[in-house]
């Protein structure tokens, strides 16, 4: 019986409240108010250094954060809200491992970037990454989704939460890589992580539950709700932790005209491969994003905006191309399932990315920079390095990058193997009704699926 | 017959015309742009206190004040969707009934709060203030939605905007409570007085209508629209009128670890108290958000962000709780049919947040605070009261808002009660039809619903 | 048959990849960073006019930018998915178009606005103007919303920019017009430019597809998140190019108070113009927007609140009104098929707010300016011209709007009749399927529409 396996009753809450518990207790003795959100230090700050409340950094982060926080919760949520009987799970689960995601990266982040006098120091900025971080674990969600249980997710987004902390330090503060947007800290990190974990997980009987991993007329519009959100603001999602003033201007210029140019590389492949010339929902809502992921780490050099726009336009074009062509053959070749195609809209425009960027940073003359070249790249503007050995280092991160994720996801997928998390079995996947109470229209559906599609329902797992 | 009582074709235009008529004739007496928005003063206040325009304090208080717009004309607009055959009615009697309050209580609060040589003066301050007051009304209408009519709906507004302006002035400024997100005069006031009005307006028969209180799948993917906004931009909510500087920052992050927290709370009581282990959408849509409401009075106080997680969480279970095991008490025992449940989202965790406020004020120190006293505490930093009297004065101001929700909500309940408002017959609750031109697809489901489950059709009210 | 003359797959990737690309090598020739965004100049800034990072202009326009972007593609694009048949083209088509509006127009308004030392500089004003030009783009594609071919919209996007640039330089820099919200420029142009395409494509035959045009229940509220939307960050509109400082609030709070009145107006008329006395969704989602477009000249001047109030309860009025009498009898009489009924909502509120600009005009004085005349009208300020004269002038620019789109979408509409753009059949309007890949559940309701509906299907383009 598939009941007894996926009931959560217990399970679910019993690990909700040990890590909520476990978290706040963490919270309780380490984490502090940092020096501007504080009002003992941010008043002291004030009459020792002669500023104004008005130049607190909040007012000069948090409509970026505010944007971030709508693409992670709105944009990744919806987005995956495709799955014509897995938009509860899509949206809700997305909610909840994002929810424990913040914390639990706060304190992780925190240790590496931000701990002095045995406390974490926590402000604005580390709001932001904190958010960064569990756009990761979603980007790996969506490898595994409707596959797994929210226990497994949960504990998912424990581990990788962990990983991406780890592999973060070694490339800004070990590596001394730049990546603002997160080409590789992100993107290339949350794909490749969960296409292993989903290679560990893999399903051969995944076929029964194949009826229900397509979309409905109206799903498709839910879904562009993500679509259009994660595209709107990619702009401040690339800006929100660079240096202010230009920085962060041409980051959002670039990102903008990157994120145009893919949206039309992708209408044109999208047409051009399907075999009637008509156009694919699934592409217009994954591949026009790919210029967001593929200035996530030059958007904030000098890339022009034609260069931009060349950028998104190759992402828009080989992400299209990877949904026709890579995804069918991961799946029967290298037994990857990829539910949303995180390969194709993260894995290779955040490589592609991860590769400009080098060269980007190679190309890096004191003459277009200026003065400017301390924000971007410091080590540089300070003799400590030149541009080529700038490169050599974005090349080199994006190797440890791939190494951390292929590993760490490949540990953490066996570790999610175990029997009793309560994963959905093979004839019920991409089904809400198993971890949901569900209103009647959905129920219906449900039965008709279950009794004439899937009459044996014995499950297994 | 149901038709002539519900048709509203000269009583709804009489009402709109004559609200905004006489509204705009008070603003054509009463109201002048602010020191910052006019075009004379302003420039006045640049030449002679060395200003420039940017200090304008639009650019401190806009991107809050948008975040908090959204909230209520998405957030609460789609949060109702979630009823299968009230989407029209849900977005778009929330939509009239915001539009109105926004205006009359920028004259309320106007006159109670900046009205001096006779005139009152406005500015981005004013229309957060007069927003924040519309999400009073909307929480009352959660708790009457689907059971009366959009004239009753206006004049709810019209008078509730106008006690919730008295309830505030008295709070604010007479007791000298602090409450900057509202856990009283917004949330606890706007719940008690929506729960009062429905049980002046008590429909012994609303079984017949029963049929259509549920929700269908996609209607509660809409009603995810309106959660996860609310969610995402409640640290604005909370942060919009508090003082500059670390306030602002201080307040978004609090609420921000209690929304987490909340929301792992939710998830976990959710599989907890469901006999299968399954998770209910309507404890996702709401209890989540509990922890937004719990911080609304202490977020800009120096809560710590593991106590603004530990608020969270207790939030968040105890609205789970609440829906799941007082609701239906409220109905069968108390008579108090509350249609979204806003008891459990904004009157539970709205006392809930009254007390912690009173329990942070009152251990205020002026070690913790330092000079950032004064922002919080003016009357604890200039000397005039205590921590611990400042304490009782919240408690105070718990108590005066009850009052005045539970009497007020008592006095316009009965005056709704009204024949000729236009009310839904008990046969037609939850129902757009009456109100709204609908599409063929659901004007079918309605002639199903009619004609099959509810035969008699003769409507009385 | 109707397959082959709509089949795009060789010419939609051709006008895609040639449009990007001749797009990418003007950018190459032609496109640099400004000051504000370049590394290198900006740090010039920096150093020789002892500024700080946080004086980039960026700080002060982006939060108004992305509240413009998200209107331009969420706003649009899911207010035209009311179609129950339509809604991925509605909302990506409308994603598409403007993508490419986008770029061309930075180009266009570039050689008009900020050309010098041989090229184009731009920053985040740029930007903004550029999403503001897609906006008059999408207005008239409200207009021929389901009757063209992704191939047309992007021909009349190209030539519809163009012009757009040149009217709006006419205006601003010649005539010395005052329009930062757009009410002649963006609605007024982007209408009766529209409505003149859809006369000169107009279809005789209409009615075979007159089936597909209404909603559904679903679609109507995914039209309402586009809506609300738009409701809610027009303050932003109209205020994110005005001078900095008391302009900007200013704007803003008329825009606010014109909408919130024109939301009134429109719930009122549209009972009252309804036998029944039943409120219609189309009114709602549409001519509650008018009090945005009515504001767009004079919203930055000192219209004082009631003014803006009446203006918005004017402009919900007629609109409404436009709804219920003049679009039937502009498709009669006038052979103009108005989808979306932009004449409702952009053609008379913007005619209306072009007069009203005018008037406001015509009025200022110095009494009431002060030193902010300057920033308002600055040739009234430097004594080049009276108030009066400037009120003229106003006039003067409705004109030459009116002008330029009724010529140039007359000529535009002729170009858009080529018989091998794709141009759904008269059969196929308002039907996704001819361009899309769509899911099982609209299929079969496209079989029953062919062929229970509309039995012969042989198509005549």
């Amino acid at each position: 019986m598939s009941g007894h396996a996926t009931n959560l009753r217990l399970k679910l809450p019993a690990i909700c409240f040990l890590l909520q518990l476990f978290t706040i207790i963490l919270f309780a003795v380490f984490v502090r108010y940092d020096q501007e959100t504080s009002a003992r230090l941010w008043h002291e700050e004030l009459s020792h250094h002669n500023k104004s409340n008005r130049d607190n950094d909040f007012y000069f982060r948090y409509p970026s954060f505010q944007d971030v926080h709508t693409m992670i919760f709105i944009g990744f949520g919806f987005l995956m809200t495709f799955l014509k009987r897995y938009g509860f799970g899509s949206v809700a689960f997305n909610f909840l491992i994002a929810a424990f995601a913040i914390q639990w990266s706060t304190l992780i982040q925190g240790f590496f970037h931000s701990f002095h006098d045995g406390k974490i120091h926590i402000g604005i900025e580390s709001m932001i990454n904190a958010d960064f971080c569990s756009g990761a674990v979603l980007i790996s969600f969506g490898a595994v989704l409707g596959k797994t249980s929210p226990i497994q997710l949960l504990l998912m987004a424990l581990f990788e939460v962990t990983l991406f902390g780890i592999n973060e330090y070694v490339l800004l503060s070990v590596v001394g890589a730049k990546d603002a947007g997160g080409s590789m800290t992100i993107h290339t990190f949350g794909a490749y992580f969960g296409l292993m974990v989903s290679r560990v997980l893999y399903r051969p009987q995944l076929d029964k539950s194949r009826q229900r991993e397509g979309s409905v007329y109206h799903s498709d519009l839910f879904a562009m709700i993500g679509t259009i959100y994660l595209w709107l603001f990619w702009p401040s999602f690339n800006s929100a932790i660079t240096a202010h003033g230009d920085d962060q201007q041409r980051t959002v210029m670039n990102t903008y005209f990157s994120l145009a140019a893919s949206t039309l590389a992708t209408f044109a492949t999208s047409a051009l491969v399907n075999g009637e010339g008509k156009l694919d929902m699934v592409h217009i809502q994954n591949a026009a994003l790919a210029g967001g992921v593929v200035v996530g780490t030059s958007g904030e050099m000098m890339l022009t905006p034609f260069g931009a726009m060349i950028a998104g336009f190759l992402a828009g074009l080989i992400s299209t191309l990877g949904f026709k062509f890579l995804t069918p053959s991961l799946d029967s070749r290298l037994k990857i399932q990829d539910t949303c195609g995180v390969h194709n809209l993260h894995g290779m425009p955040g490589v592609l990315g991860a590769l400009l960027g080098a060269l980007v940073a190679a190309l890096a003359t004191q003459d277009v920079y200026g003065d400017g070249m301390a924000d971007v790249f410091p080590l540089i503007a300070d003799g400590s390095r030149t541009a080529t050995y700038q490169g050599i280092c974005q090349l080199f991160a994006l190797l440890i990058t791939l190494g951390f994720a292929v590993v760490g996801g490949s540990l953490v997928g066996a570790a999610l193997k175990i029997r009793s998390l309560g994963s959905p079995p093979d004839t019920q996947c991409f089904e809400d009704q198993i971890y949901w109470e569900v209103p009647e229209d959905h129920q219906d559906g449900y039965m008709t699926a279950v009794n004439s599609e899937d009459p044996e329902r014995s499950a297994s797992v």
